[in-house]
């Protein structure tokens, strides 16, 4: 399933682990590196010290011209100048998951603006999202981001603006990995 | 991962093949029987003459007025008198699944009445929806719904009319397997 996607913490990759800090319940055990391998757990050798995985997926709240924005203005991964990333799993609560759709997407853009501010740190700050409530997972999302060293003040406050949101409310874990690619 | 579940056709099972037919699109190889197990196909022995896997998750569409009309007359699967089953893998284009979350839900009820259609026959016709998609498999949804004997005018009834609306010009393959509970 070329859509699958495995992150595997441990003692090899091209990403160098620079912090992890547990910003809401448990954190993560501490590893050296990461690798990021577009295959399912069961196609891996090395399986490391921990491993999440997910899938990207159609969009689930951007309606239209918030789509067109998005598509205008962000670019992709594997920028050369992007040598910070950053990978941070969540957990939502089953609060959330009870909401139905316009209520989630209420809280989500009309109250959060979750898509506004990704918006205004396009280009700079590249994103990808991953699903893994649907896989039994221990989270929920895994959002990987990619950015320039000079960026990553923008990349903070961005995090801090999305966390003082309505929507963070419904978080239940977080942890925050900070990234470098290895030389 | 007890949300996932996966559907083997073969030579055994509870439920008896009456009819398989292509609606749109290649079909699946003519089986005697259906088995539904809660596990994902790697925990499987028999994995039969074909095997589709799912899993249930969150509601991707319904709003809140909609989620409480379901649930307030909605019954569950397993009825003593539901000896008839179906199981309706559909698989959608991928211009569907580039449409923004606005314009999916704008086809799939506004357009289509898909959720006020269903609604028109509960309780007797009782539906759970497999998502399947993201997992690479070949169909995007797989939807299994139980009913009396006596009511399977009503569902094909159900089923004239889904397949007449606008979403389902979105439709690229469907196959409808119809079952009986074995005695």
């Amino acid at each position: 399933m070329n859509n699958t996607y495995s992150f595997i913490g441990g003692a090899h990759g091209p990403w160098r682990v620079d912090g992890m800090q547990a910003v809401t319940g448990a954190g993560l055990d501490a590893v050296a590196c990461l690798d990021v391998v577009n295959a399912p757990p069961a196609q891996l050798h090395n399986k490391g010290t921990w491993l999440l995985h997910g899938f990207t997926s159609n969009v689930r709240y951007a309606v239209r011209d918030e789509v067109n924005a998005l598509k205008g203005i962000q670019q992709g991964l594997n920028r050369p100048a992007s040598t910070c990333a950053a990978l941070i799993p969540i957990k939502k609560t089953a609060a959330w998951w009870a909401l139905a759709q316009d209520e989630r997407r209420a809280i989500f853009e009309a109250q959060s603006h979750h898509t506004a501010i990704g918006l205004e740190y396009l280009p700079a700050i590249a994103r990808q999202l991953h699903h893994c409530r649907d896989l039994g997972e221990p989270f929920d999302f895994l959002t990987w981001f990619e950015f320039a060293p000079q960026d990553t003040p923008a990349f903070n406050h961005m995090l801090v603006r999305l966390r003082a949101s309505k929507e963070w409310t419904y978080v239940e874990r977080e942890v925050d990995i900070r990234l470098s690619k290895r030389a």
